[in-house]
């Protein structure tokens, strides 16, 4: 079985009370470009993570709105901000580390919501049991190349409504060499 | 088989002629630190790395001189400089890309040696042969945990003199959660 690649890079998910804080009271996200996962979408938004030890600029912020605030960042984005956050689940944010989120009309200090992704397919339960996943919840894939080699542990994440990908964070893909659109095998 | 993880960070070798260039006509690098392999150091000499797009400063030179001047950085680098440098072995520098170094004392601009260094393993060949890998040239290493698998394409580099141990680029270790030091195994 193949899945394509998408690779997340550093980005920001704003609830909208906080969108208000970091944006002012009337912003609205604006679609500068669709991802492949339905209804989700690239702002032309951008704001700084901060933490004691250093900051990140211009991080895009994803749309739309959600019921939750989450920073999601690579390992190396985290050794740079000094700070060494839990690999989480979208949404799964007890626990996770506390950060500055700095926009253009305010500044945010939230508790929790700092995490790193983990390595996970997006699928409909229908895909998940056509595909032949159905009492499967973590599969292993091989990386082919010159930096080839298997990652364990990736979640096949079931949504009602799903782009059939696997998403990989920017150190995942930059130590196996794997660019967006890469087709890799499930093993 | 097991084998201990020592990670390397960016950094430049350089022959004697460019040292001066960068340093001044009398400079000698200074012991900092050994570093596991025998007879090599990490300096407190740094110079910056620039590329056409971008630069990476405060890059640490690794001693002591060597006949060929080369840089070897992450994946994660070369997207920031804008270059896409070979997976090659140190020394290999044929068709390696070009790339300008500044130090305090002058600039130097390389026609080649900019590289993304393979994964390897130092051993002597006594010890290749004692533990197993008489007619074997490359490995793959098993790596534990939440963000384990396997990697593929390890060499084992034979020298005269070797500390045995496993040296990952940050791309990897990060992608891993690998830290130095970690004990992992010959697969």
């Amino acid at each position: 079985m193949k899945v394509t690649v998408g690779i997340s890079n550093r980005h920001v998910h704003l609830k909208e009370e906080d969108l208000k804080v970091l944006f002012g009271e009337d912003y609205e996200l604006e679609v500068v470009r669709p991802i492949n996962q339905p209804g989700q979408f690239a702002s032309n938004s951008f704001v700084t993570i901060k933490t004691e030890k250093s900051e990140l600029e211009h991080v895009r912020v994803l749309g739309p709105v959600r019921p939750y605030t989450q920073v999601e960042i690579s390992m190396t984005d985290a050794y740079k901000l000094g700070v060494r956050p839990p690999i989480r689940d979208s949404g799964d944010l007890e626990g996770s580390l506390p950060v500055t989120l700095i926009g253009p009309k305010g500044e945010l200090h939230l508790k929790e919501g700092l995490i790193l992704a983990d390595r996970h397919i997006h699928m409909t339960q229908k895909q998940k049991e056509m595909y032949g996943f159905k009492d499967v919840d973590f599969v292993s894939v091989a990386i082919p190349g010159e930096k080839g080699g298997i990652i364990n542990n990736v979640r096949l994440k079931v949504t009602e409504k799903a782009y059939y990908e696997l998403h990989l964070d920017t150190d995942d893909a930059n130590a196996h060499m794997l660019h967006d659109g890469d087709i890799v095998e499930i093993i």
